[in-house]
């Protein structure tokens, strides 16, 4: 298998990274993609790798590639060799970390990002890649901060998301606030005005994987 | 198991319906909710099913609830008896099937959707308990537009989105689209400009599963 990644990471990568060193067992080889210089909107990765210019994929050894970051850590998730499944065990355990990871995508992180993407540092970084969303800025924020909210009170007397256990959906969660928080300043998405998401950010930001993706971040997402 | 389905089917519960009918093997009982009065929004459906007021919700044998359609889907795709998984049979068919479920959600039907959700016939159904984007309307249509465009050139040559079989992926985007063609009139989501999609939809439309869930809707989902 080969992963491309991204040499400036931003959550999508750093998601599959987190994935990657949380689950353990894998062996796979790595391609950086020059994201800042848009390698990935260059006609060969169009062609090669992915028409659809994102980054990260995952080129299976029959050479087909995945993309999708849920998708390529449920494929790493099957194939890993030994140590505990993140997507669930059983159909009831898969069906309710697949609940959770799709809120915490809809609910949160796709309203923070548009959020992001609403503002100058995006314009200037996608270049004309994107069709981004500045007048939707004001209630993209609101919508993520009510899906925290509601999270704060999913999290009271819990330890994760989906239970006991760190699974998909607190890695999708964590991987992109810690990215956008501690890379592009975004500090409203972790306030003490939610005591249960700022108690499990900092239990997710304690775990042995999490170490490991800040550390393999850029100097400017570890200031 | 407990299907809690809606009176006004929207296309969130159209998808489930189509993919229940698809995929054979199920056995539920279904528990109507009135949507149109918004018994979803009350706070007996809020603390017995679901915090989000969301509908459809499958509670399991054990009481728990799942939400979310992909998540009730894949449930039902693993508990199922005898037919063909429509989440795919090995691990590289799950993944692929997953990516391009995921790519036709995010790139098509929340575009749609959230446009739909800008104009008035969305907030006079949601009465407040949505934060809605009017101002990103057109942006919204322009992200469908071109989400459509690229599955356009996906499907040349192929006959579904995930290849030669009908899978969760195409289940998830005839759902919506029927849904809001039909019942709400947004016709320049098939239009002969993109002429594999055409060829797509219309397939679509001709299996027994897909006729059996459109005459499952209300008069004015019919038109």
């Amino acid at each position: 298998m080969i992963l491309y990644d991204a040499n400036a990471p931003g959550p999508n990568p750093t998601t599959v990274r987190l994935f990657a060193h949380e689950r353990g067992g894998l062996e796979f080889d790595v391609v950086t993609i020059d994201l800042v210089g848009l390698e990935n909107r260059k006609r060969r990765y169009l062609t090669d790798v992915n028409a659809r210019g994102e980054v990260p994929a995952l080129r299976l050894d029959d050479g087909s590639v995945v993309t999708e970051i849920t998708a390529i850590c449920g494929y790493f998730d099957e194939v890993a060799q030994g140590g505990r499944p993140l997507f669930g065990e059983t159909p009831q355990e898969r069906a309710v970390i697949h609940m959770w990871t799709r809120r915490a995508y809809l609910e949160a992180v796709l309203p923070f990002v548009n959020y992001w993407r609403g503002g100058e540092a995006a314009e200037n970084a996608y270049r004309g890649h994107r069709i981004l969303q500045p007048e939707a800025r004001r209630s993209n924020r609101l919508l993520a901060e009510r899906g925290l909210n509601q999270f704060d009170e999913d999290l009271a007397g819990g330890t994760y998301l989906a239970g006991r256990e760190a699974t998909m959906a607190d890695i999708l969660l964590y991987a992109f606030m810690a990215t956008v928080i501690e890379g592009e300043g975004i500090n409203w998405l972790n306030v003490p005005q939610r005591p249960n998401v700022a108690a499990w950010y900092k239990r997710m930001a304690a775990r042995e994987a999490s170490k490991k993706m800040l550390a393999s971040l850029p100097a400017h997402f570890q200031n």
